[in-house]
């Protein structure tokens, strides 16, 4: 029987998902579940978008021109011009999902063997589209004693090899939630300028920043036109994270004909979803300030409630839609384990993300977990009370 | 300014496309071009799969199970059932298009440098995929002259080496409708498993048998249950192009839960698409039936019309809806370009896609090119008479 390759044995699981068989257990067993480990949205998809797909008169579902519609193109453009980002329809291509943008860009400049520096704790998956590329993630860590915060520049320098190829940031980021100062992107830029690397951003959050803080995108770097690659996604800013629309955006002509020649292989994004993705362009600035409202709203009832149970700290992020814990627990895999095995309050539990799947080092995470404030404000003020119960008669306590 | 990489500068452009920007051109000229350059049927999508999408009530677009909704994966079990192949829904991965299909299954089972046997010529973007995923294409030569049936079995042998992890066919094939007998499929199964080697077939074309032709599938051979792994799409069989909903099918476990962890990667296919596909399963067989009818007379008309000219050779294809000629040319994409560029009769001329692109030894697709016979009878016998006035004055003829 022929076996699998190295690649496909090292394909991480999604530590998102590791433990859904535990609480498929627990939902039989009759407890409810309150899921914070998934950036899920409970927020409605706009009804633009929605009525735009009841309302098609497709008779041929066809494909696409393979960099997405030109007309979806025109408003991306549009959209990132009110961002005080000049771009036009060339500089963008559709993916499927921010997903197939970060495999395109991966493609189109590292090789099997070259480096990405990325901080971490970073978005899991990450780690499955470095090894499908065959490139190697080198993480610079960051660290929950000053909420994530942007490493010193020293520790990226000195990681830099011949391998080096790109510096890979989530801002605001995923699972942290830190948003990153201009001042911090401004340190990226003269360190991707002086290596000649490229500087990925995802920046699939960026409408989600609180408290007054302004996201600064890095296409907005100046001197940064031929090395900021951006990676985006409707996922998360419309609630739409099935429609797997996502974008690959860049001024760097050579980077972005290379990029083609990847969406060309694979034909075209969904059609349907690029119909549903333009007309949610014209949702109404109304529905984003709800949002962030209802955010914010779930962010402090997380955040504080979660820093009132002794021995929990939580620093209160500034945009994006996670928050980082450090529990007071000797391993927090077998915490999140032991809260839909063996636990319930008042018949419920939670689950969350132990967030040693965020760090290329598990050990660094191993009393931290990821916690998405996806839920309501009830179920999110419910959460935290069956945390703070089960802290205190929890085995593994430390 | 940081540079791309080798992959991506090896990445090939799109044989179907390159010729757009003189296709482009033409059409700006005032001419009308008959597109048969892709497979982009004009053959109108199921009815049930259309109203599916127009009476959906999602008012949360969300996320998918990685390996798709479990209900379209159990309805593509009872499809599969019905062409007496017995599948459980943990047998399948749904995927977004053959494409993805066809990258989770190089990537589960080759590391860099691995390689996978290919006759040509082929989909020219397996190249693609190929490179994508770090893998090296060895061709093994298919001839015009036998209808691109079966190379020797010996051939494949003499190919084999420690390197090689899969053998790949398109059947019936793209781009050259050949369909494989059993008996051809059977020499194929006792070599991959005397070399315990994986047999990969793209089967998207199935149901476009005609002639009585009986399609068979990999996994209706006996032995080959953990050898064989089926890329699948709804794209042409629906005619569903824009969907981007495929599939990857196989009873090898461990090759299933690798793929799965590639799913998981990037999250899910497409919502929309997955529910036009469920919907698509319930199209009736009449719909199969005139689809079939229609190509059956196309392809006749095509083909037959072909063959009348002087020094044209075209095989009559069994499946697909492709057709490779050989034309009295010395050379086959300048005479694609010449069509476009500076050609036409009664203002009309034809796209179509030299074959250089669909072999790795490009030389031998020098005189070929494919014909997708994806238009509507009149425009078929219409390209027909095009190229044979072309041929008439062509200053490249032989």
């Amino acid at each position: 029987m022929p076996g699998i390759s190295k690649k496909g044995a090292n394909m991480p699981e999604s530590p998102i998902r590791k433990l859904v068989p535990y609480a498929e257990k627990a939902v039989k067993d009759g407890k409810k579940v309150y899921y914070l480990n998934i950036g899920q949205p409970d927020i409605k998809t706009p009804e633009v978008a929605l009525e735009a797909i009841k309302n098609n008169d497709l008779s041929v579902l066809e494909y696409s021109h393979s960099a997405g519609f030109e007309s979806l193109r025109n408003g991306m453009a549009e959209y990132y011009g009110k961002l005080n980002i000049q771009l036009t329809n060339e500089d963008i291509i559709v993916t499927t999902g921010g997903s197939e943008a970060l495999l395109f860009a991966f493609g189109s400049m590292m090789d099997n063997g070259d480096e990405v520096i990325i901080p971490e704790p970073f978005y899991a998956n990450y780690n499955g589209f470095a090894i499908a590329s065959g490139v190697e993630v080198i993480p610079v860590v960051a660290s929950i004693d000053n909420g994530f915060a942007l490493p010193p520049i020293e520790d990226f320098e000195k990681l830099i090899t011949p391998k080096t190829k790109a510096i890979l940031i989530c801002n605001p980021g995923n699972p942290t939630g830190y948003m990153y100062s201009k001042e911090e992107l401004m340190k990226l830029r003269d360190i991707v300028l002086k290596h000649d690397l490229f500087l990925i951003a995802d920046e699939v959050y960026r409408e989600f920043a609180y408290d007054g803080a302004q996201h600064t995108s890095v296409l907005q770097l100046d001197g940064l036109e031929n090395n900021a690659i951006v990676i985006d996604s409707v996922s998360k800013r419309y609630s739409m994270c099935g429609a797997r629309i996502g974008a690959i955006v860049s001024k760097n002509k050579e980077v972005m004909a290379t990029a083609m020649k990847f969406a060309q292989a694979r034909l075209s994004p969904p059609t349907y979803a690029q119909i549903a993705s333009e007309a949610a362009l014209k949702t109404p600035q109304s529905y984003f300030d709800e949002v962030n409202d209802e955010y914010i709203q779930r962010r402090d009832a997380m955040v504080d409630g979660l820093n009132s149970i002794p021995g929990v700290k939580c620093p209160k992020p500034k945009g994006a839609f996670y928050a980082m814990a450090e529990f007071p627990v000797d391993d927090a895999d077998q915490f999140a384990q032991w809260l839909l095995e063996s636990y319930a309050y008042k018949g419920e539990t939670v689950m969350m993300a132990p967030a040693s799947g965020f760090y290329a080092k598990p050990e660094l995470g191993k009393k931290q977990a990821r916690l998405a404030y996806v839920l309501n404000l009830d179920a999110i003020k419910a959460s935290v009370e069956i945390i703070r119960h089960a802290l205190e008669v929890y085995p593994g306590k430390q």
